[in-house]
């Protein structure tokens, strides 16, 4: 009996007192959904065993919910963890955490109307990060990039010789200024960012941005320099019915990987 | 008993006097070959979330059928719903119904002959819908490109602001227009139009488009410019020979997705 | 009674007298291999619902065994005819033939060494047949093509206004003379045959050529026209040595297929 | 009983007095990893029916562990064999060898850091072998690619008529020679070697190095010869980095070939 109010004593000690207190417990349905979002993205070929996927806390905007450091198509609902905008988990649970959470972070600190991230080195669109090629809406399902996709260069903020990761709080306030109000950011010999209002769309955004990728690279060797692409206001036309119906893609992405994915 | 009554009333009332009659049900095999059409279509690559096809009604010339608003690759009997030639649905049961059901509706209007119609964002016809690159027969699987592939530019029809659909009759019937007697029409910035005169040509033709798209831009790569395409007489002496055939490639797809599919 | 005597009488009249009586039942082990051939074509890609595989008959080599016509990826062993060198099914059991069986047939004829013939749409091939670009051996695993891989042009033997199909004795006798000692002869628009000395063999080739073509192209992106093929000895001696080990390759085909392969 | 000293005796006078001394058994958790390795190779892309992965003996340096001559995807517990840094099988079994084991027993030989290697004719890979555009690191993923992926041109060590396989010791040791400090080198008209200090590393470069490659085409496509490369402090950075991550990829790939992979 003494033995266990001296544990419980010891616990309260061994918090700190700075110690963020949780949000608590998300909507069930956002973790699923967030789950399902981790899956997805590794079923349709934007992350590989790299890359990650938040949203922000729908009790709490100054939190925001991630995994643990594991590879996105093997998530579970037990992965998940609070982080606050500072990049610290509310509750580790002695979980490692992505080197580069600051990603998140600071973009959910500087932007208050995004509510989700994806962080990923989605494979066509890394050569558009490397060379003098913008990355354009090659037609409506990519409309979104008519707002530009800009190209963060980490050697303005973090000099010549980084390991290329967003690892500071410093890194990542670089890159949520170099967003502005673009949906999708280019990372210099590393990969990209793109954000949306929601989980579902930030899906939907990040593999229609591999796929404009994918397309405008041909589309650059048909054209030889020529190519039509949206104009502005095509792409928020565009853009605003899209909004409408990424339903329809999520139900099918999601009954794809509950069957196992990949 | 009063209460039951009074509904049974209500129902009769609401029911519009104008409203269209439905040609009865079709042929059974007709909705199963349009089940799997929406199937194969996702699983050969056609289609992704989104893009729809449609065959007209067996019963009625006047009418055709339609999966409500939904990803092909899902799409269940249940979900096929009778449609007029103006785009409204004959019985819609509160389902949702796509935007671009126009574009099947005009074309069956303008085109006695076409039977079939698909309407995809095939990824790799995509770039030769934004550049001057026109589509054309690499070998004789796609002869039937052989009667040209012409690009409908929106532009022309809905202005320089549209958001890409066809959302309207009017953007359906200039689509008709425009598509002639070719087999294939791209839409620029936005996908393409395949129609014949069966279900099962519309699929077999949909996909070597996708695969002719593929192809001719490997060989615009390797050619320089220069590449032999099928002359006319060879497409449409090929284009004849496959319509024969096809059979063999949809008992081949039909089996795949019986399976499961992707 | 009298009824079923006068049928039997009438079966008896109705049998040709010229027509060719069966060389026996086949190997049991190559009428397995055949059809695993067939699947294992259709799962690497080499054929889709189209393309055929066919063998010599062990007891007699004037004899061929093809499937009936359908797609490869569906053939079981009763599925399998025996053919004359002229082209006819010794007992067609009322199956449809394959339209352009005669490549086989008139290859046969001409070249007592092959064995086994591959005819497919394999797609990377397909832009080499109607460029000037030569597909020639890039690594040790296509060596086979430094015999080199001629390019057919139906509209030599054939004319303009052919359906490009080899649907005649004719044509196959024009396309074997083009084939000279070459592994593999590229067809103008349509396609390529591959042959070798064994039914193994015949398979890696035509698996290998598709993986060659894929390959070449991209070297011509990088090569800009400066590319080190293998040269004559190279190729030579690393077709001895391939020779020696494709049962390694084939062992994985063979036990990817027999789990229901695609 | 007669017999069986007869059969004793003959056994022992058979036994080569020369014959090389196992190790001992390795850490089984070794070899289970190298089943995985194997498997994975295949399972991602980077071998098909050819190719082959080995780890040095965790008992002795001077011994490794590589399977018999076989597809890698097949590859079970009980098909790898101990090797001494000569290519001498230490007890074959009766099993048929790789014939270019030497790539592997020079290569240890030569570079006592180097714990794992992989040969393979990874696809995109080749035609940066038989070109003059050198593979370059264009992300941080493969960073490693920083210290230079030189090419082994087989006609300085083997003439000009080879069968391009490394078949001898000598030539394993030229190939071992050139490889100098490098991670990855390719080899004209064939493939490529990998090296790490680790089984898993290996894997992750091989991996990586197949991704760089595709990706470097479409950059040198989109890049007109401009592309923006690692720099030097940032690949040796990146790569540090790398190392301390792998595991989250192996977690992934392992855990899906244990599903039955391809």
């Amino acid at each position: 009996m003494l033995k266990l109010w001296a544990l419980l004593l010891a616990a309260l000690v061994m918090t700190p007192p700075a110690a963020a207190q949780s949000a608590g417990a998300p909507d069930p349905a956002l973790v699923d959904d967030l789950v399902a979002a981790n899956r997805i993205l590794y079923d349709q070929g934007v992350v590989d065993g790299f890359g990650h996927v938040s949203t922000r806390h729908d009790r709490d905007a100054k939190r925001f919910l991630l995994a643990r450091s594991m590879a996105p198509g093997l998530v579970t609902k037990d992965d998940i963890l609070e982080f606050d905008l500072d990049g610290n988990a509310v509750d580790p649970r002695g979980r490692t955490l992505y080197l580069e959470r600051f990603i998140h972070s600071e973009i959910y600190k500087a932007h208050p109307e995004v509510m989700a991230i994806v962080h990923s080195h989605s494979p066509s669109v890394i050569p558009f990060g490397v060379t003098a090629v913008a990355l354009k809406p090659l037609y409506h399902m990519s409309a979104f990039l008519g707002s530009g996709a800009p190209v963060f260069e980490i050697r303005e903020a973090g000099g010549d010789a980084t390991d290329m990761l967003i690892r500071t709080p410093a890194l990542g306030a670089a890159l949520a200024r170099s967003l502005g109000r673009a949906a999708v950011m280019l990372m210099r010999g590393h990969g990209n960012v793109v954000v949306a209002d929601s989980l579902k769309l930030v899906v939907f955004r990040a593999i229609y941005t591999e796929i404009n990728a994918r397309l405008e690279t041909e589309a650059v060797v048909l054209g030889q320099g020529k190519i039509t692409f949206l104009n502005d206001e095509e792409a928020a036309a565009a853009t605003a019915t899209n909004n409408q119906v990424i339903g329809r893609a999520w139900e099918l992405w999601k009954q794809k990987v509950a069957g196992g994915g990949k």
